[in-house]
């Protein structure tokens, strides 16, 4: 039904879509100098959907945002900042999150909404003079080429920006345009390494479709990187609609609904899998395909667990075929799985091994082995032989440079 | 009721109780000459009690064990080995431990059956030449003093063998050894690093009630160190009795029987508490105490999402005072809790400092928090305002030592 090239890469991130123009600068919260505050500007102020954290202590920005989304009206800003999380603060808090909503409404010229966005230490108030003044000079700066310095604004211990748009073709000729931005996860599970993702479009949705298509990508993409309910006092994902597209909103269960709906979702495991291969620390980006489960939420709880088990990450970093530790995180999954059918394949560039089949260990070679675990970017397939869900979760090593980063990650 | 010394320390581990004794040898399991298969004997055979890890993928000891326990029949050897876990070993690895079994039982005359322990690797077969000769090695070393050796025998990654014993003295008269020895858990939930334990005793009491005062104990000990379902393909916690120390059995409920409980608790919680200590690349034993909780098993719940976080583990290990982390993790634990009531307290031989109370941040010196977590032995209470559970659970840092160790495990 859809073209080959019904949905291609376009530049922009955030700031793709018609409608939006974005910003990044430096306020000083980062001693270093870099970028640390982002204004994202909708105009006509944005049909918004948004995912928050399930942790019990939320930020104040995170109480703030639903407090806005449940209201229903239209988001004209998104202020975003980095160092600092705000969270566990206190009434201060509280106070400094409207105010900090309050300047960035009025900084856009007060249509609309604004929703706030914080990521960092825990515990530490913000310093309001130099947010006021971020988000003067980022109001000033709004600009459709502003994207990537808004992605590179919500960085804490991410190595590299997050930024990407994609531009997608109905048969019947209508398009429109979707971006995004996001911040990692420390590891994979993002505890208080918050994961952010602030995702536009132009495409006309209502507000309840916007929801379903959102949960959608974020259970495949955001949510496959994350352990459930691991998530920080911050976690947030937005998704804002200018709807410029067209005037015509796209049908629930229409075509052109599915298609934003599949690319909403190519975009968010495209940011998702740099958010993993980004992990504090990590060397390698690692797939697990789990088949024959009981369930596709069985098949993802199987994974999440691999995903996250420690001596599973430190033998990947290792580049060691230590395929032993994966059939016991797979036996404490919980979820059914016959031993007996147990198998389990490693595949990278370097080429593909077998390492256990009918839960019988197999004789590999060691080193060409750890050759395929070497490179870069690593599957692993996992069969547990009860059924026939599937999943896909994502995860990285794990290093001891990921130990260095997190003992000295306040000083 | 109980005296002030009703329970004192005494010599010998596994060994010390009436009508035990040890064995360490090393057979060749281990490159290094170290001692490497343990034999513990009970001459009459042993009424049985054991916990086995709820993994799915239970190694083929796990299942031997289970049946023979299952049969009621007296136990009268242990054999234990270290090195190979003789898990998802398959048709071989089954046939192997029941020749294991098989040696052992011949090797102490045929009195009772012979329960295995195997930890090490997993999918490797046995090398049975070494281990039936080890059997018979250790055979003829059987000895009251065996029992420090056994507990060397067993160590994987341990740094320290972990082996302990009590004298109970009742009111009446009436007395009673407890024994016992340990090997860790490479981080605290002893996933891949299998945890087990082996507890002996004369004290004469029916195979239910040594059932029940095994689950008592392990719940507040090594289950205090674990994340329920954590577990390994071959966690192990076996409770032997001589029925030596008197011919009436302890009677349910009766003083007796509790002390016996009380003591074998108090002996568990101490070799729990080492496996934390001695966990890979730990520097320090943290206690974590959770207050408030709405029962005692939330209050667990809560615990051991807070001993498990990576991130609140990296902080420890830096002696950082970053409390934003435990009350991230306390907060996904997905128990009820007050975030306005939330209190952390840190304590240790430096000193006490309280970093948060009433949801609110306090002003704290750094450094002097710093110091109090650079000690070696920390405790932090946490109070989470729901109600009057509580619960004690133990953990270590997480250190660079850690992920080195875990990445060259099996080179």
């Amino acid at each position: 039904m859809l073209e080959r090239r019904w949905c291609r890469r376009v530049r922009g991130g955030v700031a793709a879509p018609e409608g939006f123009t974005a910003a990044g600068v430096a306020c000083g919260l980062k001693r270093s100098g870099e970028l640390d505050l982002a204004l994202l500007r909708c105009d006509p102020p944005a049909t918004a959907a948004g995912l928050f954290t399930t942790n019990a202590v939320k930020a104040a920005p995170v109480l703030y945002d639903m407090e806005v989304l449940d209201s229903g009206r239209g988001v004209g800003a998104v202020v975003a900042n980095s160092k600092v999380a705000n969270a566990c603060t206190g009434e201060a808090g509280a106070r400094a999150c409207r105010d900090m909503a309050a300047r960035a409404r009025e900084a856009i010229g007060g249509r609309g909404e604004a929703l706030v966005l914080s990521t960092g230490i825990i515990g530490r108030q913000l310093p309001m003079d130099l947010i006021r003044a971020g988000i003067r000079s980022a109001a000033e700066r709004l600009d459709r080429n502003g994207g990537p310095a808004a992605a590179r604004a919500i960085m804490t211990t991410d190595t590299r920006p997050k930024s990407a748009a994609v531009r997608v073709r109905l048969p019947d000729g209508r398009a429109f345009t979707i971006g995004g931005m996001a911040k990692g996860a420390g590891m994979i599970h993002p505890e208080m390494a918050t994961m952010l993702a602030v995702l536009t479009t132009d495409a006309p949705l209502a507000q309840e479709d916007l929801q379903e298509c959102l949960r959608h990508a974020a259970d495949r993409s955001f949510n496959a990187i994350s352990v459930d309910g691991d998530t920080s006092t911050n976690d947030t994902v937005l998704l804002l609609s200018s709807r410029r597209a067209a005037a015509e909103p796209l049908a629930r269960g229409s075509s052109g609904e599915l298609a934003f709906r599949a690319a909403l979702t190519r975009l968010c495991v495209g940011l998702a899998r740099r958010i993993a291969r980004d992990g504090e620390g990590a060397r390698r980006l690692i797939e697990i395909r789990v088949e024959g489960a009981a369930t596709d939420a069985a098949a993802r709880a199987i994974g999440r667990v691999v995903a996250t088990s420690p001596l599973v990450k430190t033998a990947f970093g290792a580049a060691d075929p230590n395929w032993g530790r994966v059939a016991a995180a797979v036996g404490r999954s919980g979820e059914a799985i016959d031993p007996g059918a147990l198998a389990i394949t490693f595949r990278s560039r370097a080429g593909r091994v077998e390492v256990l089949r009918d839960g019988e260990p197999l004789d590999f070679q060691e080193d060409e082995a750890s050759a395929i675990l070497a490179e870069e970017a690593i599957s692993m397939t996992i069969a547990v032989g009860a059924g026939s869900g599937r999943a896909t979760v994502w995860t990285c090593d794990l290093s001891e440079d990921y130990v260095r980063i997190n003992g000295s990650y306040r000083t």
